[in-house]
């Protein structure tokens, strides 16, 4: 389905657009205007000849430029005027914010719209919805108010989401985490566009590396099933089923009008066609986050390397936990290199803990050697700033090492500021870190599980 | 025990104080003498006359003074030539940080040094630990770097700590979290003083009111067991247990040369004196968060209260999932007043999902009415700021209801800058705050059950 217009469109109209800045119309056409240079944004409002300095028309048939996308904001008995203007004007893309459809118990008015806007081959999201949002091409049609949230930067996650309130809650806390997004698609009751549809739309999206999801409900189980199947053997999709339990099922019906379904069915189908579920949506972005940043798994046997002796232990306790991942063991080469470079009291084994009094160097020498064994697949680098002798070059060290190799190098680092400030350096360069040992651990646990059935 | 002079001595001397920076006993000398205001620090060092401005002895047996505790930063082969001047100086109370004993297979030299020990009646942390930390005696004995890391504020946290590591990573963390801390006690191979003194001694502590510990292994089964019980009765014990796999076991056997025991002798030690098994760092301290708080649970019935409806799904799940919780169900009384003042497409229900478009004053028409309903023992407040009609002064509102109540407020608030701010406002009321539904059900979940079995 080509769907670019919704994400880079030249010319947007904004129906429904408002001079009040309590009023969603105002908030979306500051936003839309605010967010990408080169596009034309027209306000659509009976009532008022400009809106925001821009002059407004009363119907969007109105204005003489061809319009690539319209986002309606007006309430929901006149949602169908608006779409049946669109369709005259020839808009085939729209965003529908408003609510009051299915998820109040108006089930044929949505209905009816789906109809309409099917026959005139329109692509519309939502209803009932936040909007999009483009980190590529700078287009924010979401009506929030930017004052509150941060953005993400662009990037490789995709972030298809039923729940708008998860959805912005989750950008602005990813944004303040540095991870990086390609496209947001907060798209509510689903009418017509639905999440099959985003998911093959992601699948071609070149800027899209992994695929995250919120959904309560699948509008068309059968689609879903075959869609998502396909695009799993093509990209990781990471999932969030919500509505699990009988009391989050009746909360869903009155959220987005689903129907979640059992629990076990849902599982048995992210099991079935290698989705990979998560289990809350910390561990849905702990996941993406490595994905985003280009890996290559070739195996399960993990090496810890750490100056934390208790860090290590729970680390090793986590991963004995995992599913599918093995502990390493280093060849007699590296032992034999490793006993050499590393002091007496340095036990060659897994974890490798290089000890408190290690330095940027012990680092070095322990990385470097590890990563050339042929007996490790993935290195957890368990990394604590706080020891005196690790001095900041430590970043350098990692990222080095890093760029020389394609085996996955996961750090863990816990702390404030001084901590924060190496390991922002480090994620700049494509190292994912985590602040526990077992998110890290979650994290490449569930990827391996995912690559093994691949 | 009497621990005082550990934790808040009048006058420390520092046996292998330092003048090159990069030795411990440089930054354990800077460490005291720049925390606590009129505290004596004496540097002990045989080759040198001043450390640090100070002047400096050969030996803690020349300077006049009396001498309240003594922080040994020796080579392992000089510690006891120290501990025994010590003993003749009449110094009772030790902080000894050298590693190299039994974790180093040197098991001999440390059974003689505890024998020494224990005949002349002295206390001492270590070996092989980081030190101690008082935030309210403003005393900093760790041989950390201070540029490195943040120390938390005063207040009702405890926390013994066999790793080092462990515990200034977390340390470091929590004081960017904002989590209040009492006494920190990283105590390495518990050579004589052990876990057990510690919970002991900080059961009748005034200043902490929830006590967390990371134990490997512990040094007397039968003295744990029977202190742990007693304590437990009195005050929250939070506990992870490292070394729980076989790998793990090998591991702890080399960092604190602590025998880690299997997992189901602890896990049921654990369930049988009720002390609260965390799997992980991070719930450790999700629970003591809360628990740091003045909170008076009195049941298990909760109600979730959202302008966040996906949000309110998941939370909803992660109840149905917990082992403590019920879903509370509000009184007729309730209900009725909540219809009248809820607009009408407010479900009144559990989660109450008072919408996206909710103001701060609906806000606190639901939070008032349903903290005075006696069918609800604890709220969860799942309050997302993003949304453009939440005012900031929502803060005071919800410290406002938290005033007038002892029912416990538990909110979750996902974001960057913006939510930051206002969750920073809600935790100086004492209010706990969490970043996910999952964390803070998870925290909940755990604390009833520990109340339940009280």
């Amino acid at each position: 389905m080509e769907l670019k217009n919704l994400f880079n469109p030249k010319v947007v109209a904004v129906i429904g657009a408002s001079r009040d800045p309590e009023k969603v119309g105002n908030v979306l056409m500051k936003n839309i205007m605010e967010s990408g240079s080169g596009r034309t944004v027209i306000p659509i409002n009976p009532s008022a000849s400009e809106v925001l300095g821009k002059v407004s028309y009363k119907s969007i048939k109105d204005p003489k430029e061809k319009i690539d996308l319209a986002v309606i904001a007006v309430p929901a008995k006149s949602v169908m005027d608006s779409v049946k203007e669109c369709n005259e004007k020839g808009v085939r893309d729209l965003i529908i914010v408003t609510s009051g459809f299915s998820e109040m118990g108006n089930k044929k008015t949505e209905e009816k719209l789906k109809s309409f806007l099917n026959q005139n081959k329109m692509r519309a999201v939502g209803v009932n919805c936040l909007g999009i949002y483009d980190a590529k091409s700078s287009l924010n049609a979401l009506f929030i108010p930017k004052e509150r949230m941060k953005f993400p930067k662009p990037g490789g996650i995709s972030f298809v989401c039923q729940s708008g309130a998860i959805g912005l809650a989750i950008i602005d806390l990813a944004a303040a985490r540095g991870y990086r997004f390609s496209k947001f698609i907060s798209y509510g009751n689903a009418t017509q566009l639905d999440e099959s549809d985003y998911l093959e739309y992601l699948s071609e999206d070149k800027d899209t590396r992994v695929i995250c999801m919120y959904i309560e409900g699948v509008k068309d189980g059968k689609k879903f099933f075959e869609t998502a199947r396909k695009v799993a053997k093509k990209k990781p999709i990471v999932v969030v089923k919500g509505g699990l339990s009988e009391e989050g099922k009746k909360a869903a019906l009155s959220h987005t009008g689903s129907l979640a379904g059992t629990k076990e069915v849902y599982y048995g189908i992210f099991e079935q066609i290698n989705m990979i579920k998560a289990d809350n949506l910390e561990e849905m972005f702990y996941v993406a986050s490595v994905l985003e940043n280009p890996v290559s798994i070739k195996g399960n046997r993990i090496q810890i390397i750490t100056n934390g002796g208790g860090y290590g232990i729970v680390s090793t306790d986590a991963i004995s936990e995992s599913r599918n991942l093995k502990f390493a063991e280093l060849s007699e080469k590296t032992q034999k290199t490793l006993k050499k470079t590393m002091p007496d009291y340095v036990h060659i084994r897994n974890p490798l803990d290089i000890s408190g009094d290690a330095t940027s160097q012990r680092y070095k020498d322990a990385l470097t050697n590890i990563l050339s064994d042929k007996n490790v697949d993935i290195i957890l680098l368990v990394a604590l700033y706080q020891t005196p002798l690790i001095t900041e070059d430590i970043t350098n060290i990692i990222s080095k090492a890093k760029a020389g190799t394609k085996k996955p190098i996961i750090v863990v680092s816990t702390g404030s500021d001084f901590t924060e400030k190496l390991s922002q350096k480090l994620e700049e360069h494509n190292i994912p870190v985590f602040m526990f040992p077992h998110s890290a651990i979650t994290a490449i646990d569930r990827i391996v599980g995912y690559i093994k059935k691949r």
